[in-house]
């Protein structure tokens, strides 16, 4: 290799979710200098999140400390930063606390929740984005129950008794088959004077269907399932206004509801706009087929930031199994170059299939023309999950939880935290 | 009975602890009407907090829903409300949300950290009392050795890394063990930059020797373990200043440190002063023989609140197993009363010893004459504490995380949380 001769390049990898690990991951051991750079300390297993939002789970179930997914590896230096800018020019990242020098970037920034250009609504209607999200879900639901259970006026134990979840894709499904089964099953026992039972549990979906990317008879199972543990489900519904405890529909129904949770769009972070890169409507970095940002051969957008039809004309959808394989391809493209070999081809997403659970012992699977619901489709979501997850540690956990969970339906995380912001965490000394 | 022809009595318990929690379980079924009231949903297992601050344990594996405790008990409603007052003459006590007119009323409000008059210390030196304390020290911890990861400059390196334990009770030896051993063994594989085995723990002592109401050997022992964890111990050493990143004891000695925690000691809760009951100097209530409050016989006061020295001469330590006794006395003085039967006599603490850890697989126990340092004394510590834990699934989580902790020498929560206040948490519709 010339390249250990020379200065060895710096490629900083913005971002610690699927696409930047797995860039990361797949990168040739000595051949660069990288910097990982994320504003947490740890990788978050997202497809897992609504578990911590409904008390299934705790964050450090779903979350690995990101040093320990590297610490063999020496040429991978982490940071936990904040990225506010960066020149192109000079080709300088600005962080809240440093500034680094990189001949190449690879922004895996991720995607957050998007409210189509109603960004007033995610007040009264947050996201399932972080664990900071998951956790106010928490806090909010549990603590609607508190205070429902000694409130003396009906109409006010309708209202913290009622959830609304926007949005019908796996997110939405998912959750609102855990709220479904947490009212129905698992708060029974602990609430005298309510009937959680009695919760109202509703989802609203814009789209006629369900899970659209997914075959109709899928759809009609995730809604059937659902509508067994009591959710009342919306199709063809648009939200147009929400306010505090309020949401109202397209068809003039309005909903009082003390807990709102929006799953509905997601846009792309706001750094990529912030930067002046090529963004499509929704924020995303438009890619070149080999995920390169136009103008800038020397960044990378992978992941859910990125915006690409593919070389076979399919549009890459945001999922974790699409970050993960745009970040081995971007490894792979940008280890071709130091070594001087030959391009490879453009990137190609490869479709492994969906899944979304719905409740306990339901779930619905597509993998190309198979297509599988119930309790072998459940089995299968909870293998995939499980090997998916990273860290050892983390497997058992989740594994004990869920065990626990189908035997005594009862979860294992139903505690409302709300740790004060210290302040002196900001200092530096 | 008669008492189920007349109306049922009320007992208003505050504070769901040790005592509240044991003075609920051994109060007779049906003979009353219980309102138990604590500002969290959630009994908190105290003896394995430090293991929360140092990424040991998860805060829902010590936690356990109040509700849950007591789903069984349809004499006992369980209310998450702040107790801001009590009317003593019309027996009304008022919370932030409600008030609820008592017949009865046992105070089991516990103890806050105290700084020994100077509270501006709490700014800099917070204490480890509740979840979010803990929560609070494990993010400040390993935010700490992130920072110094990256930083340039030796002394903030040095100043990021430096951890001052105060006070040489049993929390403050646990907490000073653990930090010893996350900072030489567990983070060690995870930073490159930092040598964090040279980070530098002190424990500050103003007594003589360490665990002062054990056995001088065991004192020994337990100064010893630390010590080769790299514990730096410093007995008989007053603090005397604590600033931003600083504190000062009364040698004059002047340590940076970015991480100063607080177990020197303890007050009672503000409200018994408030209220205006007789308290000691440190703020607890000063009870008689009987657990009730002088010029209240219808009030109790139980666990670390209460001041009392017993009916053999001892002075009743706040510790779990004192709360817990006095929590039963109390159940067993007020159902006696209820029934028309003879008072019990006067409340007798039941030393059953103390037990401390040091680090891994080391630990101090005492029980009469019976010392027990080393392996032997780990192990039973252990089963002690998941014996007395509450909740099954609490109990196998524990002992996963422990089995793992000991095998790996990896802990299982190494993230930093912050989650945000939520606003919109304490409004009602």
């Amino acid at each position: 290799m010339t390249q250990s001769a020379s200065r060895r390049k710096h490629i900083v990898v913005v971002g610690a979710g699927f696409g930047g690990v797995a860039f990361c991951q797949a990168f040739p051991e000595g051949l660069a200098d990288i910097t990982l750079v994320d504003r947490n300390n740890y990788h978050l297993f997202q497809p897992l999140l609504y578990q911590v939002a409904t008390a299934d789970l705790s964050p450090s179930d779903i979350a690995e400390p990101i040093r320990t997914i590297f610490d063999r590896r020496r040429d991978i230096t982490v940071l936990m930063d904040e990225v506010t800018g960066i020149d192109f020019q000079s080709r300088i990242i600005t962080m809240r606390r440093r500034t680094l020098q990189y001949d190449y970037l690879v922004l895996a920034i991720g995607a957050r929740t998007g409210y189509f250009g109603n960004d007033d609504w995610a007040r009264y209607a947050g996201g399932l984005k972080g664990i900071e999200d998951a956790l106010n879900i928490r806090n909010r639901v549990l603590s609607a129950f508190e205070e429902a259970e000694n409130c003396p006026d009906p109409s006010q134990v309708k209202c913290l008794t009622t959830f609304v979840v926007v949005g019908g894709g796996p997110t939405g499904v998912e959750l609102a088959g855990a709220l479904g089964e947490l009212t129905r099953r698992v708060l029974r026992r602990d609430f005298k004077n309510i009937d959680t039972s009695q919760a109202r549990v509703f989802l609203i979906q814009s789209a006629p269907r369900l899970l659209p990317p997914y075959h109709p008879a899928l759809s009609e199972y995730a809604r059937q399932k659902l509508v067994q543990l009591g959710v009342d489900v919306r199709v063809s519904s648009r939200v147009v206004r929400v306010g505090p405890h309020q949401i109202e529909l397209d068809n003039g129904k309005i909903i009082e509801a003390a807990n709102i949770i929006w799953c509905a769009g997601v846009e792309g972070h706001p750094l990529a706009r912030k930067l002046g890169l090529p963004t499509d409507r929704t924020g995303r970095i438009q890619v070149e087929p080999d995920l390169r940002v136009p103008g800038h051969p020397e960044i990378f957008a992978i992941g859910d930031i990125a915006a690409l039809t593919d070389a076979k004309g399919v549009v890459v959808p945001g999922v974790a199994p699409a970050a993960l394989q745009m970040g081995r391809y971007a490894a792979r493209v940008l280890a071709a170059e130091l070594r001087g070999r030959p391009k490879p081809p453009p990137f190609v997403y490869f479709d492994k299939g969906s899944m979304a659970t719905i409740g306990r012992a339901a779930a619905v699977l597509e993998v190309g023309k198979l297509r599988m619901t119930g309790f072998l489709a459940w089995i299968g979501w909870l293998i995939v999950h499980l090997a998916m997850l990273v860290g050892f540690n983390n497997k058992v956990s989740v594994l004990t939880e869920w065990i626990f969970r189908y035997i005594t339906y009862r979860q294992g995380a139903r505690i409302i935290t709300t740790p004060r912001t210290d302040e002196l965490l900001q200092e530096t000394p």
